[in-house]
């Protein structure tokens, strides 16, 4: 398992239906896709979301830190050194997505060569992964209808609404319609992206309080110390650290100071090896882990499908797997299925994620492409 | 890797220098060597110690719950599939170094089909562990002795010193001759196991406050609630959690709480699934852990290698894994080596821990031996 070479390929799809959220709106995806190479000829593979928005970090950048910083620390390195490998990495700060997906395809490389899927050797919990599916801006009844859209067509009972926006009333419309619509058949939960302030927040939760709102994923900036604070401890929904909880340090902060009382952990930010340790620390401290989406691709996708059925903790709730829906096309040869509302873990050795190179050759922007 | 049978055999083996400490003294070890065989012919084990004085585990009462509780869960399963076993487990409270043991089988089992070491498997942070002596009650002069004759022959420099005699003068005074003896050439630090109550201990503080302690494990019995967190809020040296923190949970709340300042993972007791949470827990939390030691045989401390030499958080401090230097004798085929105070952690796949038939067949004590 000795690493060889190390790829990375910037490349662009299109959304099929954009999404639209408080800190942002994505029309097309730049991602990059991360392939190390072992002597041996196997290859594990990364999808790296960059979200500026989120993490600072653009396409360009993860090239860069991957390309020059990294690529010459992992060449000569067993993929099994993971430990040894991420002090290494420690040592340039923050760029999380750009280290995940070093994570990522060192377990892909992993699973590959010792012919196990990737969710067995993190501890093999589930066979497969309740998906819940987020609705992004739109007008109340355009919403209900794409929930209702999801549930006829995937089987989907648990919804994440995209909220955030002014005035808040909007977005209450569109929780109670969902609601109404819905009856106790859904479960609903929020998320506001920072979009309002402690105050307006603490409105929204009277406003909905009688909607059985399972969690209020990041409702005002962290960063506003007292004031989310003061949310949090009034907040009888448990509030979710998403953005403001990147790393195992942020998390453990955020949780023991009380800015959340939740947590979303994120492969595309954390790899397999820090989201381990999160979701360890959110059972350890008894605060509730949701396995979250960072508009992944089907690539990715196969990375959250393999922690959320790889470990006990994070099968908890339903976990956040369906934004490829709204994505025009994928680099993945072999589509991901939704059925029952459920996704499968594959039994494929790896993550059992195959790249389509006919499609890579198509949407690749290196230049090498078609 | 489907289990097919599961063996617990009984055994005991004389102690060459009985291990005197506050809550026990042990002049023999009566363990249990649990044996997991899948239909593949491959055979997983862990050395099983019984601590009445900690868990209040038996010889019989390890065997009973493996063989009649456990083993009827685990045939027919994956090895691959410890979530969900461990989920089947839980549901039996208590016995910890019995749920330990599987785990620590299944991950044998995972490495020797896989091909690879554990400590790999765990995430492959170093390749040797520096190893900590524990110096059990006699004279000063004696545990001087001790020191001095483990540093020559092994390279070892780091010492816990078992106290928690009373007057208490009769340990500062052995904690005082080792600092003498050896200068700053050495690292010291403490384990009471309970034998003070909080203030004796907080007195026991002033005293050596002059001696460069590192860790004060168990001074006084974390059930004392007040007391002991008095004495931690008090305290500069950082108050360890051993017997009070055995799970996740009990680490977490201990530490939550200001029970403890650091805390001591043990695999004997933790197995290496709930270890590695309880290391991300301390890592999120910042505070310190140290590997600890179960009164281990060589079988048994080949899993704490593994641990301390597979998660990058183990690593910080010297483990602890020279207690099988005090048995007269061992399981294991291929005795473990102490060079320049270290271990150098098994290439070979899974745990690397053989079993020496014939030692077994003389040291068994269910009748099928000699």
């Amino acid at each position: 398992m000795i690493i060889d070479s190390v790829e990375v390929i910037p490349y662009r799809i299109p959304m099929r239906k954009p999404l639209e959220f408080a800190s942002g709106r994505v029309d097309e995806i730049d991602h990059v896709l991360l392939r190390i190479q072992t002597t041996d000829g196997v290859v594990g593979i990364a999808d790296i979301p960059p979200r500026p928005y989120t993490y600072g970090e653009t396409q360009q950048s993860i090239i860069a830190v991957i390309s020059t910083v990294f690529a010459p620390l992992l060449v000569g390195m067993s993929a099994l050194d993971r430990g040894a490998i991420h002090r290494r990495m420690h040592r340039t700060v923050g760029n999380f997505t750009a280290k995940a997906g070093v994570d990522v395809a060192l377990w892909d490389i992993m699973g590959q060569t010792l012919q196990q899927p990737v969710h067995r050797l993190l501890g093999g919990a589930a066979d497969s992964v309740r998906v819940s599916h987020m609705v992004g801006f739109a007008d109340p009844l355009k919403m209900v209808d794409e929930a209702e859209r999801v549930r006829e067509q995937y089987g989907i009972t648990t919804f994440k609404v995209k909220v955030g926006r002014r005035p808040f009333l909007l977005d209450v419309d569109v929780v109670r319609a969902l609601r109404e619509h819905f009856g106790s058949a859904v479960e609903l939960y929020l998320d506001a992206n920072r979009g309002w302030n402690a105050a307006e927040s603490m409105r929204v939760l009277d406003a909905v309080s009688d909607l059985d709102i399972t969690f209020f994923e990041e409702p005002c900036d962290a960063a506003e110390i007292l004031g989310r604070r003061r949310l949090v401890a009034h907040s009888r929904v448990p509030v979710v650290a998403d953005e403001s909880a990147p790393s195992l340090a942020d998390a453990a902060r955020e949780i023991t100071t009380g800015g959340a009382t939740a947590v979303s952990v994120k492969v595309a930010r954390s790899g397999f090896s820090e989201a381990q340790k999160i979701l360890a620390l959110a059972e350890g401290l008894g605060v509730e882990a949701i396995i979250g989406n960072q508009i992944d691709s089907q690539v990715g996708t196969c990375g959250s499908v393999a922690l959320a059925a790889g470990v006990n903790y994070a099968g908890r709730h339903a976990a956040e797997l369906s934004n490829f829906l709204d994505m025009a096309d994928d680099l993945i040869a072999e589509p991901l299925q939704i059925i029952d509302g459920a996704i499968t873990a594959s039994l494929q050795p790896g993550l059992g994620a195959k790249i389509d190179e006919d499609k890579l050759r198509k949407y690749r922007q290196d230049g090498k492409g078609n």
